[in-house]
């Protein structure tokens, strides 16, 4: 209805033109390397996960946002240019201008704050769930078009805020039925305000690339390459710092006696902490002085979530703080904290743990055909149980009864209902329960109501 | 936490670089012509109107599907080239593959389609709602990038597919409140009947083109134009067929007279007719010989929906039945029908006939903070009261209690709660109704659950 007659063109001269030479010029249906259809059982297993989530951001008063998948290439990658580009989708448009699809949530949020400031009141909590595009070489479980999910306070630079998106994750995991996992913070001020310490501000890029991947590489291999950058006792002090221990009061200890307790990161850390206790999650949070976020722009706390008995697949749910994230955009300063579900990831892991929600059946109820002449009734009865919230597939022709059922069986329809002229006479139904094999013969349609509804929950 | 490093390193350098000359090198924020941000009140009202349609859809047991935005352009486009493909975002990625943006959703779908024919059973039903992109000129209500969302029955060629589609266009429009309407339908197959009886096939084209214009230009200037094209019998006999009688059998009478009454195309609709008189919804279908949908792929039953008090914006839901959709890519032949709900158009007729539903409030109640050492209590009560499916915001940090009501009424928050160190060390809560400017002091929690509970649902 929106196509315009040109595109339609298209299709029609391309539908048509191949009409008289179907064998021949058949194109192969294919994908792209790194992308994916969704077909229902995914699709619908997905839009249960994210209706969770988007009811966990509403009940703390996140408001969803959308932004457009192109942009100016100017506006998503700045004037940096160079080698690393090399992974966004960039092209010239129509009308000569160079765009590009957006590789992340964040920067286009940052585009979006400072362009929409006035119709913003801050603090500002909005949610973006949308699909993001990055030319990355694919490998398993990493694709070139994926799902994103942020969730963001900006305009408050406080522990409030810090906890409320610490909230968010714990809620959004327990939400899902996870109940043993673990979210790992840290602070990037806290690491900086360390190499201020150590007097190796200058080579904190370098440090905190080696940081990064003492997960990967271990503690001996990091102790190593660190040797090679800094003196043996700065090395000692990062080694002491990264390594966490075992309690959160313990590490804020250390960390206390390594910066100093004295610093508003410190001290932020130490807020945060006693927060969790008074909340009660504390037991879901681990100090992990390890984790950095690699190179990003976080400058305050900051998260990564770990499913137990998925160790391989790595963070669920990242984030973190940062001091300002529309200085690209605009003069004003706005601070913000946040973080980001990886769903393809939070899918694998749930798969992995065996706690993927069922895949939803078809319908509930199947009505068959086997006869052609009141297939008009049979649409309205199912109106009238859809009215009553039952989902109702009607077969539109008639075939072999046992086909129609291994129909429903494939489908994951439980329950059949069998309907020939002398029901519809005597406005009667036959349910057919296809999982016990049972039937509940000649009902009038109230009675067949309720007993559906006890069937499909007892 | 997909994010590469590499990413990062884009993001990074692109903010630490300018962090040092913020203002001389500010980006200005600005969105490419014919896209636009949807900020909260608008995306709320769309995911409220995307939930309710699938809600519609899945009562039917139509279930949900994803393709990737990005394929190859030989598969979007085929081999058709030329003039036409300009409205198409086309560009070579990092591979130097020819790509493109999906601009509907019915192309991706039929190679869907083709693609994973042994993973589906037939008769299949989907629906998928996702974005589409066209860099067509935008003007007034046509944007470059907007969202589709199409609903079809494939593998089943018959007029009880053809009736669930015309259910699912009826029971959208009540279950979006729209009272008054008209699901105009007419068929393909009929007209180009017409056409074969008048021996004017070989122009079917031009006349195609210039009936879908009666609405546009006038019934006199389309018959001043075909009578150039035809000759004078002919032409009156297809503005006899394309001027619609009243009523549904008044006009299924006179394309009997025209066509014929065998023709299995009006025993079709002769069929349809019926079932929609048996389901009780006939008044809210219109026989409209007029209509033909310009150049596309239909082959059978054509519909396209409009809300009376809004003649202006054209049809809302629109589609049709087609021989063969998948024949570009498979020598299978797979009959389908399907329609598409014009998401943007519908708001827009929503908002014109003042029916749109109520911007939601950012949320139920707004915990205000007047002393910032029991935040962590004003954060555990907020937990417990969304346990109870209340939505809660924090206000993070101390601020005069007169802004923080201000703020709550501009986002349409409709209760505060008051705590101070004395009703924390009492387990108390005050709450003010900000609507009826009303306190309600000194409450147990679980009083006020209850009251808030009362508040909220009067």
């Amino acid at each position: 209805m929106m196509d315009s007659c040109i595109v339609y063109t298209i299709i029609y001269s391309f539908l048509i033109s191949l009409k008289g030479s179907i064998v021949k010029d058949i194109i192969q249906p294919k994908l792209l390397k790194g992308f994916r259809d969704s077909l229902p059982s995914t699709e619908s297993i997905r839009k249960h996960i994210i209706a969770k989530l988007e009811k966990v951001f509403t009940l703390s008063g996140f408001l969803p946002i959308d932004t457009p998948a192109i942009e100016y290439s100017e506006i998503l990658l700045g004037k940096s240019g160079g080698e690393t580009e090399k992974q966004v989708y960039k092209f010239m448009d129509q009308g000569e201008r160079e765009v590009a699809l957006r590789f992340d949530l964040t920067v286009p949020f940052a585009r979006f704050l400072a362009q929409h400031r006035n119709e913003i009141l801050l603090p500002f909590k909005r949610y973006h769930i949308a699909k993001v595009w990055r030319g990355e070489k694919p490998h398993s479980g990493r694709y070139r078009e994926f799902m994103q999910c942020d969730f963001d306070v900006v305009g408050s630079d406080t522990a409030s805020a810090d906890i409320e998106i610490a909230l968010l994750m714990y809620r959004s995991m327990k939400t899902l039925g996870i109940q043993e996992f673990k979210i790992h913070v840290s602070h990037r001020g806290i690491f900086n305000a360390l190499l201020d310490v150590l007097d190796l501000h200058d080579q904190s890029v370098d440090i905190l690339r080696l940081v990064d991947k003492i997960k990967k590489i271990g503690e001996k291999a990091v102790k190593e390459e660190l040797s090679s950058i800094t003196d043996k006792k700065s090395c000692a002090a990062i080694l002491e710092f990264i390594v966490p221990a075992p309690t959160f009061a313990e590490t804020l200890a250390k960390v206390k006696k390594l910066v100093s307790a004295e610093n508003p990161h410190v001290q932020r850390m130490t807020e945060i902490s006693s927060l969790l206790e008074e909340i009660g999650i504390a037991n879901f949070f681990y100090f992990d002085t390890s984790i950095t976020r690699g190179l990003d722009y976080y400058t305050g706390i900051v998260f990564e979530t770990f499913l137990s008995g998925c160790s391989e697949i790595g963070s669920v749910c990242s984030g973190g703080r940062y001091d300002n994230l529309v200085s690209v955009y605009s003069k004003e300063e706005i601070p913000g904290v946040g973080a980001s579900v990886g769903l393809d990831r939070l899918i694998a892991a749930l798969e992995s743990l065996g706690q993927l929600p069922p895949v939803p059946s078809g319908a509930d109820v199947l009505i068959t055909c086997i006869d052609e002449s009141i297939i008009g009734h049979s649409h309205k009865i199912a109106e009238i149980l859809r009215s009553e919230n039952i989902s109702v597939e009607v077969f539109p022709s008639k075939k072999k009864l046992a086909s129609q059922f291994t129909f429903a069986e494939k489908k994951n329809i439980p329950l059949a209902i069998i309907i020939g002229e002398q029901e519809k006479q005597q406005d009667a139904v036959n349910i057919r329960d296809l999982r016990k094999r049972e039937n509940h013969d000649h009902l009038m349609l109230n009675e067949a109501i309720v007993i559906i509804k006890e069937l499909l929950n007892p």
